[in-house]
C-alpha cells in the first residue's frame, strides 16, 4: 500500500501509527483493521502472491513437468505483480522491509507460505510429495534470486524470463552438488 | 529454555510475562534481557543452531561434495541438539511454537538464518554460489522433513541417519521433477 510505504520512508516503520496510515489512505481505523490485521500486514497484501503462484501452477499445461509448472507460475508473477511499471515500488517496499526486524520476520513467514502454496498446487497436479517439496523450494529460491537479478536497472528482461533462466540455473547447479 | 517452555504450556505464550520467566529460571530481569533480546527468543537460543551447521560443514572432509558436507552438518545436529534424550523437549517446544503466530514468525526468520549460514559455510569451502544456495536450501528442507520423521516415536533411528536418508531422497526427487 503506497500510503503506508511513504509514511514508513518518511518517519520510519516504528514511529508510524495505524491511525496515520489510515488517514493518509483515506480509510477509517475500523476499515483499516478489516483489511489488515496489524501494521506489518500493509506491506504484504494478504495471500495474493500465494494465490497467484497456486493458480499459475494449476493452469500450466497438463503435460508440464513440476519445474515447468513452477516456471509457468513465476511468469504469471511477472505479468501480474513484478511488472516493469511496478519495479520502482517493489524496490522501495523491499528497502523498507530490509530495514526493520519485525517486517523481516513477517516476510520470512510469508515466504514459507509461498512455498507451501506451490507445494500444495503441485500435489494437486498429482506430483509426488517429496518432488513437490523440492520443486516448490527451488521455485521459491528462484523467485528470490530472480528478483535480485531483475531489480538491477541494467536488466531489461521481464521477470518471468529472468525467473525461468534462474530456475534452470538452479537445477543445473543442484545436479552438480 | 525449560522454565519458559513450562510457563508457555501452563498459561500460554501471550499471558506469560518476562518477569515470570526470569523468576522461574532464577534470573534477574536485567540478566534475562542480556541473554534474550525479547520474550520470543527464549525458545530459540540465539545463533547456536546456525553455528552448529556452519561448523559441521567446515569440518567435513575436504573431498566431501556439497551435499555430503551438508549431511555431515546434519549429523552434528543429531549429536549436539536433536539427541534421543532431548526428543521430548524438542517436541514440546515445537508444539508451543506451532500454537502462536509470533513464535511462528520468529521461527521462519531463524529458518532463513540457518539456510544463510549453510550457504556461507559452503561458499567458504569454494563451492560456487548457486550450488551453495541449492545445497543449503535442500539441506534446510531435509532438516525439516527429517525432524518430522525422527519425531515419530516409532522411529528409533538417530537424527543424523534420518537426515542423510532424507537428503538423498530429496536429491532423487529433484532429479525427476
Amino acid at each position: 500500500m503506497l500510503a503506508a510505504l511513504e509514511l514508513f520512508e518518511e518517519r520510519g516503520y516504528e514511529l508510524t501509527t495505524v491511525i496515520e496510515i489510515a488517514e493518509r489512505a483515506g480509510l477509517t481505523k475500523s476499515t483499516f483493521f478489516r483489511h489488515f490485521p496489524d501494521k506489518r500486514e500493509v506491506l504484504f497484501g494478504g495471500d495474493a502472491m500465494a494465490g497467484l503462484l497456486a493458480d499459475g501452477i494449476a493452469s500450466a499445461p497438463p503435460e508440464a513437468t513440476p519445474f515447468e509448472a513452477v516456471a509457468h507460475a513465476l511468469a504469471a508473477v511477472g505479468r501480474e505483480a513484478f511488472t516493469a511499471t511496478r519495479r520502482e515500488f517493489v524496490a522501495r517496499r523491499r528497502a523498507v522491509i530490509a530495514s526493520n526486524p519485525e517486517l523481516r520476520e513477517r516476510e520470512a513467514l510469508k515466504g514459507l507460505g509461498l512455498t507451501a502454496s506451490m507445494t500444495g498446487a503441485l500435489k494437486r497436479r498429482g506430483v509426488p510429495d517429496l518432488t513437490a517439496c523440492v520443486a516448490a523450494e527451488l521455485g521459491a529460491l528462484a523467485m528470490t534470486i530472480a528478483y535480485d537479478r531483475w531489480s538491477d536497472p541494467a536488466n531489461g528482461d521481464d521477470f518471468g524470463a529472468v525467473a525461468r533462466r534462474t530456475l534452470s540455473d538452479l537445477r543445473a547447479a543442484g545436479a552438480l552438488a
